[in-house]
């Protein structure tokens, strides 16, 4: 496939990609678009020029075409996802296709990235977030529980989750403020109020819901790519001391509930699909609705960079989509499996995503082991923890002949 | 005050209560109304007709009387509860003064509750669930951890919370399923799938959020009246079997996230400061940020009915909401503390609420005491968890100086 615009070299967005984002410009408020390269296809624009006969051709129902003009006029995705993947999976083929047809090249389509503010592409019903790389559940077991018995007795037979803070889900530029709390210092009788002094970042993937279920009914493991739109970055924030204190016995409440920040283009699942793995062996056997044929995982490479506040990024961490122990699929059909209803844009995150080597770990907590062993910036300055001023750079990307599918970055800078 | 229409003797929906709801007849879609005894005043009808001419004399700016006729059309009350108190309690007055004026008598704004279908008066954004019962965490410390260090450390110190799915929450009237999932019965080396064996409710009231903040600034105790539009009854349904398997360490899920059940009218703030009473003596003294002057306790009967399939209901908890420890400005501070942005429609939970004594425990797993006391029904049979066919129903209602100010009933169906 030959695009007719030129793309930079190794661009996140390429002609296989394609991924769905809501933008704004000086001229005009927020609307759906498609990231390719370094520009965005402005998606009602299109519609109203080229989406009909591309559309149509490409697999469209004539009936979805009213459905996709009022879809499109909204300021959020969740309209346009709603209309089910009979729907939307033609519709990306379409603009893939009018990307690469040398008689309809239309510059007019196309706003340059760099003129454009980008948005949350969903609105968020519910957020829930997983803890499914055995790696991160391990290490956090080890520091703080039994280094024999680091996994709890349910780790192993169920994707271990809980219910977060939709409201305070932001896209990537969007800075933070370093949360207030309270918390129990060490050897102290008594507990104090105050900044979090272990603000730390959690190296995470979420996908969003394409599709609800009724209440009452499970989705099964194989039903996955029905209700799987895409997949985003996410950096769960986390203040270790607030919710240090706070967690026992009803899990990480406002440790988590401050900020949680998103890459803003929303990689669909079907761009993913070359780079699908086979995941890890799960011993024991799970019980029969968390079994799945086919491969769920993805190998999606992932870094980590701070960068102190005025200096240069460093990457302090390396890790991977593919080391996930429960995939998303098993996720789903855990969560829905009494019944709980899910809502198209939904966003589900995999929890902390490490690898298996110490510089793959996907928090300071576990880079800088509970803070004994501090993290060298480039700058010679070292971290424990996330300072005021650092700003946080998640990347993430799939490479495989010649194809990349890249996620572009969630960026996010710490204030005081 | 003495209205134009003849109210049933101790009615809930009395003159001094006006709760707001969202209501639907065979002839027009879902609207706001309010209910007067056993009437609806249908808003955006009495709005039209007499709404200009009572709400301006009560004090709402013309300004907002556009804005009142855009909000009045919504199926949910989300867009007139953001309009602010400055608007809704002016117009909750003209209402009043309107049902109570003689010259002004116009059945025709009303319609019987009984030819009406109640919805979800609200959009849940993000739902809270609180733990604010001594009593509650007590006898669950007791049961499930030591008897005489029942409550965890942090308890006294925080309003203990978590977040909750806001997905499942649906009004009363709705059946609801009884949940499959993971357990791991006593004794066994590995985990089954099946029906839940210990289905519960949990009484409880919730609160809604009339005001938005900004992400990064908190709300204090002082500024809940500002923040809070009213409550309604609250039935948290649990499995406590699936939630004993999944909450170590990160808290209750799939044990929750099935169900929960409102009463379908938001009985305001306003309507409640009659019933104000003072709070426990906390002890140890609270930090600053969770200090409050004035009472947010409520003197608010509750009353637990079960009632089997073609039987009659049994009363099984006679509890009150006087009894918090923690209470909803507290709940409110503690949440937002970390500069978490609530929004309008967001709905906190108080946790169960029961009393000091056995008969006004407010589950059944504190009433039978984890199974080991069952309780009597009416018709001779037992209960140590809720069956299939049983319907739970919760009551609560304040009453002071002969005024009665009710929430009507929450009322849930278990089917298999």
């Amino acid at each position: 496939m030959t695009p007719w615009l030129t793309l930079p070299t190794d661009t996140d967005f390429s002609i296989y990609n394609l991924p769905f984002g809501v933008f704004s410009t000086e001229e005009r408020t927020a609307r759906p678009g498609i990231a390719i390269g370094e520009q965005i296809v402005d998606l009602p624009y299109w519609f109203d020029k080229w989406g009909q006969s591309f559309c149509t051709s490409a697999g469209v129902h004539p009936d979805s075409l009213p459905k996709l003009t009022t879809a499109l006029a909204s300021d959020v995705l969740n309209d346009f996802i709603a209309l089910g993947k009979e729907v939307t999976v033609p519709f990306r083929k379409a603009v893939q296709k009018w990307l690469c047809d040398f008689s309809a090249i239309d510059h007019e389509a196309l706003v340059p990235m760099d003129e454009a503010s980008l948005h949350m592409p969903i609105r968020v019903g519910d957020y829930t977030d997983f803890y499914s790389s055995i790696e991160h559940a391990t290490n956090v077991g080890k520091m703080f529980r039994d280094p024999e018995n680091a996994l709890l007795p349910n780790w192993r037979h169920l994707p271990v989750g809980y219910h977060g803070r939709a409201s305070s889900i932001i896209p990537s530029g969007v800075p933070i403020r370093r949360p207030n709390g309270q918390t129990m210092p060490k050897d102290a009788d008594k507990p104090v109020y105050g900044p979090s002094q272990r603000l730390d970042f959690e190296l995470e993937m979420a996908f969003i819901v394409g599709k609800s279920n009724e209440m009452g009914k499970s989705i099964t493991t194989d039903q996955f790519a029905d209700y799987c739109f895409g997949f985003v970055l996410f950096n769960d924030w986390s203040a270790r001391d607030i919710q240090k204190w706070e967690y026992v016995p009803l899990g990480p409440f406002l440790g988590k509930s401050f900020a949680s920040s998103i890459s803003p283009w929303i990689v669909t699942l079907e761009a993913l699909e070359p780079f699908k793995v086979a995941g890890p062996v799960q011993e024991p056997e799970v019980l029969d609705y968390l079994k799945y044929t086919g491969q769920y995982n993805y190998d999606i490479g992932l870094e980590v960079h701070i960068q102190p506040a005025g200096g240069n990024p460093t990457c302090v961490s390396t890790s991977n989509y593919k080391y996930m122990y429960w995939n998303g699929a098993q996720q789903l059909a855990h969560h829905s499996v009494n019944g709980c209803n899910m809502r198209v844009g939904d966003m589900l995150a995999s929890g902390t995503i490490s690898g298996p080597t110490e510089d793959s770990y996907g928090s300071m907590l576990e880079l800088a082991w509970a803070g004994t062993k501090p993290v060298s910036l480039e700058d010679g300055s070292e971290r424990k923890f996330i300072h005021d001023g650092d700003t946080v750079i998640i990347r993430g990307w799939a490479e495989k002949d010649g194809k990349r599918v890249g996620f572009g970055e969630v960026k996010t800078e710490v204030v005081g």
